[in-house]
């Protein structure tokens, strides 16, 4: 179908993301097993508990159905505040306060709010190498020119992201850059968390090139994982080192650890940002549902919310160790993986002869065998410095029915053998 | 505050909405009779029956929990679909299909949406004038030129219309204008609805000039108070004289007459420009929150939503009664204003020599004597044609309570007297 010539440069420039797609495929094929999905889990999903909060929420006091402000309901960005502080062992104050909170729907949404807000076509914003594939969506739409930084297992490599800085500051290049985006806890897709160290590296790095750019460089933390940890210990976000909350804006999710249908997301953004995204937002959408704030603030505050939180981690857990188990057992040896401890994905790397893009054999014969995954290669931003990586796949564990992980797998591997592996 | 240099042109070219300085006026004098909130009614909320569809919703299926899909809910959107249908005595078939509906976080994000695929900086969409204040804020930032039609108490004036499409044509700007933007019913701010010829005329006006502009003509048709009618017949949309689906995007929502904390609009696009809006909202939210939309297709399908709009709107009846009593028995003869049938919204014009603005005698003065309106001139585009109107107001009896509308008209007439009219 060609794209009508009176569309907006943005129309013009989007595509239709993968996602919609990999859904196609699914829909068509309804017997499909779907490694693909980032869909959570719904056999933890709190229904009960949701029931019960609704019915203590309207008891009373109709109000959480009247519209709410832009910013968000008050308790909730309190909560909040208070809640972010509290993970990173930091108090709010007067560089930090719940004014700083912009609830939105989802933190997807957070996301496109400040690019938007931040960067007009041309300009750069530095990714990981992978990086969440519907944020690529993103900057494709605004123009922004997504510019990679290899990753690793321990987050971006900080000599590529001097490297990266230095040509764009020997290119005259850096003022165009406007921020880094890093998803910091149990990436998508990769499940690779960022080390603290390479935080404070990495923002460090960052202010030496400031003087260059001739403006703030930011960073957008994406923690939308970072309640989905099932194992070990907890690290304190980049938001934990920005004292004076001037760079780093940090955005999370209450609904992916509980019931992503009711979708409230939040940033907790720099001071000097924060007006022109709610001005942005006030023109998207003048606020998300109140009904849904209200809901998770009671979450909050009765503790049902967190009394979900371990019932759910110990979900995704069994569902990792049931495929890591099946990983083990079916891939071949040439397959590397790490482990994992939250999210809800595998990132398995084949010797770089496989080709596991969309239009390759063994994407394909997966499809005949009845698996679906997400093609490692959507997930690399489009550069003239190195062609796409191919020879990856995203492994999800978190919406598949878990009886139907280990057959899945089993199934890959046996395809990958079938190619040759 | 100033704007900082590194910001997007898009955040450079917004400002403040006015409705963050009516509210913080509002939060500023608690004791404020606000008729200035398009707040809708608090005594009839639906609290009881929501309650109850949760509880039904979540007895036997946790899915409304977990993600839904871009596009929406399928059940929703068929509802969706046969409903507009059905108020509009026209037929579903191969032009128009569940496919065409595209759920949103309210209609406001559908104008988004709309403004965002089909327009650049330094196009053009036709507005009425006065129009929705909100909808100029999405102008200023996406840069739209937003160019006034003169607004008539049966609709836009069509000699204005030819008018302008006439000058446009001539001075070879046709070619950047996108669409109109019409508020049909209940018109925010007038309360003033489009007559079905009008709709006709204009459709037919706009067609003329498509062969000069190069591209279609869109019309954005806003029904957000079409089912806010509480006397009289309803009147057909644009969407039913565009039997091909090719010119006319609807869009409504099912929260504002139910419970505006839910948050759920919808548009019925033309199939062109489906695919585009659906990639847009991909990049925005990838999805209004399943739940929210689970739960009105249930309140559809039960009946429960049919069965609360006679109440709904007999409260708005009442309020509204009560306001055109006031202001009868309160305002000066020399305020003229028109009675309606349905929405939020008085618009009483004051003579011309008045001065309703928000740094007017009369806006301070209401103030003073603890009364906020919306200054009219809030509502009237930017236009070297014509300078803004400074001698209406806007009265909201949505959701003032309704003890207070006598009162607030009362004190607010005593302001007009006090100001020698």
């Amino acid at each position: 179908m060609s794209t009508p010539h009176y569309l907006s440069s943005l129309a013009r420039r989007s595509s239709d993301p993968a996602i919609s797609w990999l859904m196609k495929l699914t829909l068509d094929q309804p017997h499909l097993i779907s490694l693909a999905a980032g869909f959570t889990d719904n056999e933890t999903l709190p229904a009960a508990e949701v029931g019960a909060l609704v019915g203590e929420l309207l008891r009373d006091d109709a109000t959480a159905l009247q519209y709410g402000s832009t910013a968000g309901d008050p308790e909730l960005r309190k909560l909040t505040l208070d809640r972010v502080c509290a993970q990173d062992g930091i108090a709010p104050g007067a560089a930090l306060a719940a004014d700083d909170v912009v609830v939105t729907n989802g933190s997807q949404q957070l996301l496109y709010l400040l690019s938007e807000v931040l960067c007009d076509a041309g300009d750069i914003v530095l990714v990981e190498d992978p990086t969440y594939f519907v944020y690529l969506g993103i900057c494709e739409a605004l123009g922004i020119d997504a510019t990679p930084v290899r990753m690793e297992p321990d987050g971006i490599a900080l000599d590529d992201l001097q490297r990266t800085l230095q040509r764009l500051k020997d290119s005259g290049a850096l003022g165009r850059l406007k921020f880094v985006y890093l998803v910091t806890y149990f990436q998508n897709p990769t499940g690779w968390t960022t080390s603290f160290e390479k935080k404070r590296e990495a923002l460090a790095i960052l202010r030496h090139y400031e003087a260059a750019a001739g403006h703030p460089l930011f960073v957008l933390e994406d923690a939308g994982y970072r309640d989905l940890r099932f194992a070990g210990p907890d690290t304190p976000s980049l938001k934990s080192l920005d004292a004076a909350n001037e760079r780093v804006a940090y955005s999370n999710t209450y609904t992916k650890p509980f019931a992503t249908g009711i979708k409230v997301g939040y940033g907790v953004l720099p001071r000097p940002l924060v007006r022109h995204v709610l001005r942005s937002k006030g023109n998207h959408d003048f606020g998300s549902a109140n009904f849904n704030q209200r809901l998770i603030a009671l979450a909050l505050r009765s503790g049902v919310y967190d009394r979900h939180l371990p019932k759910m981690q110990a979900g995704y857990r069994r569902r990792k160790e049931r495929m890591g188990g099946a990983l083990t057992k079916y891939f071949p040896p040439a397959a590397k993986w790490q482990e994992t401890s939250g999210g809800l994905y595998f990132w398995p790397e084949l010797p770089a002869s496989c080709n596991t893009s969309h239009d390759g054999a063994i994407f394909r014969a997966a499809l005949d065998a009845g698996v679906l995954y997400v093609p490692g290669d959507l997930c690399f931003a489009p550069s003239p410095l190195r062609p796409k990586p191919k020879n990856c796949m995203r492994l999800s564990f978190g919406g598949t029915p878990s009886a139907q992980i280990e057959e899945g797998i089993q199934r890959l591997g046996a395809v990958l053998r079938s190619q040759g592996m």
